[in-house]
């Protein structure tokens, strides 16, 4: 390829990121909680030769019922059903490392590699949720130092247990009955201030060796756990020049931390409303808002920032005083940080900033080439190495992307027209990381052997 | 159908319930980590019609790996695989109440149900193994007594949670846009010694509105555990007389709870080897048994027990004074006084314990009339509602069940030959249960707006 090749993941919302789109005419309500629904996003995802879908979470109810279906059924029900009927297309599904434990994600996400053959991801978030805590008998979240202090030992022990089977510890003799190597098969003894794990994982290591590691850090920790640990990196980016940024800040903690920054991917999140024409696309998004009705728009906005709709008036800028309060708000540092960006911008209203998808991701209204365009350019300025696509309305909008823009993106000599290997890994370019414990002298025979004696 | 109607599921584990499955050449040493593996299963099951694919699990290595497969994938990965490419055949899943949280598992399984449309069952456990326990922090495995505890109050948020959205409440009125009734989504504010959990569950009652229970208890905490919340109650049981007991015993308590005795299924495990002829079944069998060689055979048995292998003769009985050491061993209650009820009976060598299952399920070996004459005959004298199969290789063994017993099953008329229904409660004749929040005076409009509005 001439140009820099990009990465493309579908960012699955429940019904879609419009706030009508369970309303809309080819919106489903309950799509949700159907794995129908998620397998046809699979499969028109795969036919657009995308990395991956992805897959936020939540662990309580996170919009409010009344108005709105919410997220979702277990990221790894919906990843296990959308392998089933696909061969090719990635999947990143989010889980908590606050109200999880390693042994239990490290077995749960290495079982999906194995179930997909390679293509899946662990995106890890620490829960910002504060309707999470009293689910999991907490008052209150963690403060946010103690999550990512806890997350950081958290990965650290997931990715032990997944290389706690060497890749050559299976024998598999049937004829003198040696199913594996027990020199090969290393308890991680891990011991540390929240977790304590003795490992090793009960099945042999997976497809990926370790599946695709994701993070979508905004804040200063988050940041450093992204660099230290993410092969992909999800974030929200509002400025062309704050993501610019943010991307030469994480790239240069990476290689501090002596990784290789090419082999990182920065995929901020962008909201496409697409058309087979720019008019087509303006007037989706005019149906869609019309069906949501401003109040509803402006709930939304003010909900993603902790503010009172009442407070803000769709034609004026964000009043002053408000931005600190926005600024101070307890929510996602990523969604914050995007919207303050707008909102100290005084020439533009709330009206305004909602357009740009401000409290979200940003958004882009168009035909194939402004849609294109923008990808270009931001990858090019080297602001993303691609994208975490989101969809005005499912299936429909990402339906749309895959027959309009994907093609314009390949013509561009941007975006694969083929894949090239089979793995989630493969997708990104990355190799398949060797087990840890392989480095190491393996522990001798008769030792491997007492082990087994004493534990079995 | 004239005589009693019976329930079959096929319990899966790994490469198949004996000793040298993965080693006979039609076994698949790494099926257990295969989801095509355990999606032939399931569809072979559905040909036979069964009621449903059981998966056991643990938290840890189960078997020397140096001479053994283990198992196995996250059930909630397996089983959201095999739903995939099945229609009809149900699913009913281990999980852990010690190792696990009651907000996780209410959600897992409920997402479950959904993606299956009502064909999934929670086995409920609470590890017994102590290899599970360093790798969650434990150096032991909580008591007994505290696990059961834990357990109980465990299944009674776990069935909250799935309650807590009533049936109605959805009520998608695209137009209004009006998505549910927030009066009839209900915070659970669970408070208890083990667990504090606030609810509501993220998503919609499922299909089947609780997903069914099942249970395996064996000792005293565990009967009345299955008694007071099974719907399906998994046990061992080597003795007619001892399973008849058993049987009443369980029975009875559950009458005791106010529940209906028939609406419970007992099903004991039942370790089946096939063949179309009883010679073809017995030439089988040791064939197997030749691959194992006795040296595995009595070590399989010894490590089921606790005992060491080297304390023990094939060709006589189990010595008097192990008797104690396996009566106070502290694996699983059932497999012990199974094995108990064998070896007391002096006149059977440890052979002769092992040729019937002695550690392990109940086996019986032969044609499609043995196998169809003792599974009526347990039936018939009130010692089981139907049988958890176990087969000796899979995918092999469950074929052979399905292509010779089941059959003479259906024409004996104690077996389905078409499911009824489409959900796992259809195939157990069990009831929908209303949400326990619908009987409940519903919180106003204005109560319901407020929860939400202070919340969202």
């Amino acid at each position: 390829m001439s140009a820099r090749s990009i990465h493309l993941n579908v960012n699955v919302l429940s019904s879609g990121s419009h706030g009508a789109s369970w309303r809309a005419a080819d919106g489903n309500p309950l799509g949700y909680v159907q794995i129908e629904h998620y397998q046809e996003i699979a499969r028109i995802a795969e036919r657009g030769r995308l990395d991956a879908v992805f897959l936020a979470d939540a662990l309580a109810i996170a919009f409010d019922p009344r108005t709105n279906p919410s997220w979702a059924l277990d990221p790894a029900v919906i990843v296990a059903g959308m392998a089933a009927v696909t061969s090719r297309i990635g999947f990143i599904a989010s889980a908590s490392t606050t109200y999880s434990h390693p042994y239990n994600i490290a077995r749960t996400f290495a079982s999906l590699d194995h179930a997909s053959h390679g293509r899946v991801g662990w995106n890890v978030v620490t829960t910002y949720d504060e309707r999470a805590a009293p689910n999991f008998g907490d008052k209150n979240l963690p403060v946010h130092a103690d999550r990512y202090g806890r997350a950081v030992e958290f990965v650290d022990v997931v990715q032990s247990l997944w290389d706690s089977w060497e890749d050559d510890a299976l024998v598999l003799d049937r004829e003198a009955g040696r199913f594996a190597d027990a020199a090969k098969i290393h308890a991680i003894n891990h011991q540390g201030p929240h977790f304590s794990v003795a490992g090793p994982l009960q099945i042999p290591r997976s497809p990926q060796g370790r599946p695709l590691l994701v993070q979508a850090g905004s804040s200063e920790q988050g940041r450093d756990l992204a660099a230290r640990y993410a092969e992909a990196i999800f974030s929200v980016q509002q400025d062309l020049g704050e993501a610019k940024a943010y991307y030469a800040d994480v790239k240069g903690r990476a290689a501090r931390y002596g990784r290789d920054p090419d082999k990182i991917a920065i995929l901020p999140g962008l909201f496409v409303i697409v058309g087979s024409t720019e008019e087509e696309a303006h007037s989706r998004r005019k149906q869609l808002d019309e069906i949501a009705g401003e109040a509803t728009v402006l709930r939304r906005f003010a909900g993603q920032l902790g503010l009172d709709p009442a407070q803000l008036d769709l034609d004026r800028p964000v009043p002053e005083h408000l931005l600190e309060k926005i600024n101070g708000y307890m929510g996602t540092r990523g969604f914050v940080e995007a919207t303050l960006s707008l909102a100290r911008n005084r020439s533009l209203t709330v009206r305004d900033i909602i357009a740009r998808g401000g409290g979200a991701h940003r958004l882009v209204v168009g035909g194939p080439e402004q849609i294109a365009d923008t990808i270009q350019h931001w990858v090019q300025e080297r602001a993303a190495d691609g994208f975490n696509i989101m969809c005005d309305v499912f299936p429909s909008g990402l339906a749309a992307f895959v027959e309009h823009v994907v093609p314009e993106l390949q013509k561009r000599g941007l975006f694969r027209r083929e894949y090239e290997g089979t793995t989630l890994r493969d997708h990104y370019g990355l190799p398949r990381p060797p087990s840890r414990f392989a480095q190491q002298k393996a522990p001798s025979e008769s030792e491997a052997r007492q082990h087994w004696e004493v534990a079995l």
